[in-house]
């Protein structure tokens, strides 16, 4: 039987709209669900009213910069509108306003959701840890459900209205320049208000987390969900977005039977992910890192079968079926390397905790080592996707040059496989900011030590299963942007035919000039980029630490905890908020304007190299950070567990510097490297043609 | 005129005799100063003795490893024995063996005279600092001399008696593997001291450096001498060889008139390396950092006007020459814009020395952001010094296959103009070692603040300059071995005419899965590397420390300082020594395995992309790693000439945090790292033939 691109489309969309159904209904439960005590709901409200008040102003930037953007995009691409007449470059404009639009929508509703569910995920924890874990989850799922669905809804919509794969580019560019800036921004602000809050109220002064004395505990938590829930979801959109979009684009290169396998296989994965998620609870285990594992290895064991009966149905190719399995295997073990450095019962973390029973040098040299030595196991994992998706999707080519097309399309295939549960990967992800909330909320409203203790067991598994999650997302971004390389080099071609240019791409050489020139600027961009962002959190942080030293001062009694003192909150969510969005600015524009100073240097093969670069570094300081900032992390929550000398040893202070460094390593620039690889990528597909024409060598 | 092969090669190894003759009149020179005091003199006696175990025993270890190398190279290289036969095996076997002993024999000429040099410095600093200055400097002039004699000896003996610049990567692989474990052995001994005698003299008990109390203050003062004396000379020997071997191979796929022209400007840059450190002295300026500059810059112009003059002369091509020039020109920029990322007068130590009153975390993660900002300028000078040699280079083909080969030689020519002035920077590199040692002799020696005082303006003069030089060498290392990649497509495709194979490679395709594989895997290795290097740096240090601890504990009077209590410096020379050679093993092993494994999985592209990704994260992290470290460095210094509260405050002890975290990125991975990708480079070109006929896929 075979399937039409029609068929496949309309199920693409039913399975997306019922995402949606789902993501409504989980919300609707999550409402009925009980409401803490007053005190922790207007704590509660405050956190919500934060966390609008920066997405309100963070939209309203992006949404000017977005607009600005879009009138280039028309004016520009993919050919100067005067040169091509009006047509494509409007349909491009709209595709990107589009793909922002679905961004900032995905990540709106998920902060609505996430900062309804940490006051029921309190609430329900004085009954007991299974129904705390439910609401917490299902508050996560939310948010899964909305991105997957979005994402797909979108590319369906794109693709079906214009046919014509370089306008899902637009799109995902859309999303992706969205979720830069998102991810960039609230990973400034996240830890600016995290490493403020530790600075002045732990170490300084000795208080516990979450104090409510503490006036950025407010900001810390409203940056948990800007930074965690809205930043990494927009950073999710974007590579799902970017994975179908390259997967599509190498498929029209081969035939629209492809395309459609892109689709059904997509669809599945968010159709196992609807499965997974109304699945999981804690049943019997008593353990929420277990519980979920479980949801997630039953979301793969899904769509492996569910794909595997689509390719039987529908006459699929087998090799991209096994491609597609090869991703997802990949990913798993990236997930499991990466587990093995963070995960508070290895060695690194208990090396790196004992380590500091010598001192602060001895936890970063060592936490910098292993997040040193976690790079090798990821990079042979993609390494090896890559070159076996290849070697596997290769033969189905009946001619050389179809074989390279069938290779590049395999490597995309196998980033959609990869990517393919990341509607489970989300609702993990966005319920450990929830269950972190909770845990803040249960501590800032004096709940009991039992529901505390019961909010921290949530909380660290979300620790847990978030090291995992980032290792998916580095190791899916790493192969997206790959078959991104292979989108360009398809774009660049077919922009020559159209032109009529005697060119063809056929090789990005490292010992020609031009490419290994892209090469090196490429590879120092992720590099600078990082180094921005984190420049901007410790100059944001200084501002913040001044301010809460002014309220320890000026305001009577907040020192003391006298009743009925309040910090003003409001004061630090409003440092956090300007200085991220205006730090941020320097580090995204930094990254575009490379690639368009690269393109207009050396041309085409410049940027080729300038993307293997990228790639190549991006990956490496992506890993060492976001894995080295875990391992920091909980070796800090290994030693407060009361090994080597526990709470306020010195070994504790080691781990407490530690755990400050590595917070903007993963919680800021780590992350946002995957966006600023992937948003350079389509950045220069969609500049193809300019690169292609003009250009000074 | 034109001038033939041998009388080069009679000019090059007479200026290489000279430069011997010029070493002995400075050693000779050295000798005739007046010793210090009888408890100084004591004190150098023991760091010269523990010097010149360590060496001992590192050369016998090296030597078995040499050895077992040797006879896999007779057995194995260029082809296997029992193909090819004795002849080429037995030579190349010999090169090799002939390397390692002229890279030993330059480490130990240095350690020899350094630990010499030292005491005379100090007395000669009782009567004022230009003396002292002029000292030190000859001191490490000596090594200069040494070092670069014995590599243009090397070379030139090895290409005349083999006529085949082949047996030259034997040579140049002999010289690597031997930099390789010194770089590193020494590294790790020399941080293992540091940071134990910091962490429990400075920052445990508070007593300052060189305190004659603390058990491994000798230690400190040896390893200053292995690590940064034998080390680095081992480091810079290995990439003038390898630069001028690299040069050789391409210009004799030329001809041999090139040759002529690399020999030549080689020895003009010892020539004037030879007249400049002849000239060098204090003169009318006070400040030694201007002193050492002048003696650069001198340098570097009369290169410049002797290279010009030959290639007028002896009708060498102006391209070249123009080509010599840039690659000095960007050697020199990036030695400027490393000084700026790591000079006291900057904003960059600036910021973190500010960043500094906010405690430890924000020293690392501001140092952390300014040492990725500082691999820009470095990755745009190397972009461009290898774009434009290349570029600059290619017209002199006649036809496309020759442009390609006159480019490759061009970028070689590059990387042998930027080392052209190698002879002047070891000098004043061995220098730094030198005046920091003769600090310490003043400090445990009670002479007078004055005394002390100029010693240690003389040690930061010594710790600017070593930022410049370092920022030169991983320059220089980077168009090394981009020329390496180059030499080893020659050797491959020359091997596969030898071989009669219908096979030549054109090309390192990014979009082919080999090379892509191999990128991921090479891109890999530095970061694991590294990280292997600092956990043997951990590892010894713990030991160290523990046994720091006991002597205080156990010896009475010891803390206290009573007259004639003197610590068992002995033993921590012994744990520094053991610990040193044991921990360096797996990181060497693992960059020479990893060769092999990529090299017979996936032949000679996948070794393409190994180097090609080795090079690349191999000089990003090297650049990360030596700037952080010095940046940390003089902001502590900074902090401790009084800015933020000065020494006791806790941004001066925030900043000895990320002093002592910057200790091993700089001085142990961060320097080692280039010879890691010197000797993998090497090392693969050797294996050419194997990779060529043996390979999985």
């Amino acid at each position: 039987m075979t399937l039409n691109k029609t068929i496949a489309l309309i199920f693409a969309i039913i399975i997306s709209l019922a995402a949606f159904l789902f993501a409504g209904w989980l919300y609707a439960w999550i409402k009925r669900q009980k409401n803490a005590n007053d005190k922790i709901h207007s704590i509660s409200q405050l956190i919500k009213s934060g966390a609008s008040t920066f997405l309100r102003k963070e939209y309203l930037i992006l949404g000017r910069f977005a607009a600005v953007l879009a009138i280039l995009i028309f004016i520009f691409l993919p050919d100067p509108v005067w040169k091509a007449g009006v047509g494509d470059n409007f349909t491009i404009m709209l595709s990107y306003v589009f793909g922002t639009i679905f961004s900032a929508f995905a990540g709106k509703i998920g902060i609505f959701v996430a900062t309804i569910a940490n006051e029921k995920t309190v609430e329900a924890a004085r009954k007991g840890i299974k129904p705390s874990f439910l609401a917490g989850f299902r508050g996560g799922a939310v948010m899964g459900m909305a991105v997957v669905g979005a994402s797909m809804l979108g590319v369906a919509l794109v693709l079906w209205i214009t046919d014509n794969p370089t306008m899902l580019l637009g799109f995902s560019f859309g999303a992706s320049s969205l979720a830069l800036f998102a991810k960039a921004g609230g990973g400034i602000f996240t830890k600016t208000a995290d490493i403020s809050a530790d600075l002045v109220g732990k170490v300084e002064l000795g208080i516990p987390e979450d104090d409510p004395r503490n006036p950025a505990v407010i900001a810390d938590n409203v940056g948990d969900n800007v930074g965690d829930v809205a930043g990494m979801g927009a950073d999710l959109f974007d590579s799902h977005v970017a994975s179908l979009a390259a997967a599509l684009v190498l498929a029209y290169a081969i035939d629209e039977r492809h395309a459609v396998m892109v689709l059904v296989f997509g669809a599945l994965g968010l159709l196992s992910s609807i499965l997974g998620v109304s699945m999981a609870r804690m049943g019997k285990t008593t353990d929420p890192t277990k519980a979920l594992n479980i949801g997630t290895y039953s979301t793969t064991a899904l769509f492996a079968v569910l794909a595997g009966l689509a390719t039987l149905l529908f006459d699929f190719e087998w090799r991209l079926y096994i491609v597609t399995l090869l991703g997802l295997a990949v990913g798993t073990i990236i997930g499991i390397a990466t587990d093995y450095y963070t995960n508070d019962d290895r060695k690194p973390v208990h090396k790196v905790a004992e380590a500091s029973e010598s001192g602060p040098a001895l936890t970063i040299i060592s936490g910098v080592s292993y997040g040193f030595l976690s790079i090798l196991p990821a990079m042979i994992g993609i390494a090896i996707s890559a070159f076996g998706a290849y070697m596997i999707a290769a033969p189905l080519g009946a001619t050389p040059a179809m074989e390279i097309k069938y290779a590049l399309f395999g490597i995309s295939v196998a980033a959609v496989g990869m990517l393919s549960i990341v509607g489970m990967v989300i609702s993990n992800d966005a319920y450990g900011p929830i269950v972190d909330n909770a845990r803040g909320l249960a501590e800032m409203g004096g709940l009991d030590k039992e529901v505390i203790d019961r909010t921290d067991a949530l909380d660290s598994a979300g620790n847990t299963v978030k090291a995992i999650t980032k290792g998916f997302a580095i190791g899916a971004a790493g192969l997206t942007v790959i078959s991104l390389l292979g989108a360009f080099i398809s774009e660049v071609n077919d922009a020559a035919i159209d032109l009529s240019m005697d060119f063809e791409i056929t090789a990005f050489d490292i010992m020609d000039p031009k490419v290994f020139f892209g090469m090196m600027i490429g590879a120092a961009v992720p590099a600078v980029f990082s180094a921005l962002l984190m420049i901007g959190v410790s100059r944001n942080s200084e501002r913040m630490v001044k301010e809460i030293h002014r309220q320890f001062d000026e305001i009577p009694g907040l020192k003391e905890g006298k009743e009925g003192i309040l910090p003003e909150s409001d004061k630090c969510v409003e440092i956090a908020t300007t200085g991220a969005l205006k730090e941020l600015i320097p580090a995204g524009l930094f990254a575009i304007v490379m690639t368009v100073v690269v393109g207009l240097l050396g041309g085409v093969y410049a940027i080729g190299g300038f993307l293997a670069g990228n790639i190549l570094s991006g990956i490496l300081l992506a890993l060492f950070m976001s894995n080295s900032g875990g391992l920091w992390d909980n070796s800090k929550k290994y030693i407060e567990a009361g090994n080597h000398g526990g709470k306020g040893s010195e070994a504790h202070k080691a781990g407490v510097v530690g755990d400050t460094v590595g917070d903007p390593f993963k919680d800021t620039a780590g992350p946002s490297i995957n966006t600023q690889i992937t948003v350079v990528s389509l950045f220069a597909s969609l500049l193809a043609v300019i690169f292609l024409t003009v250009h000074l060598f």
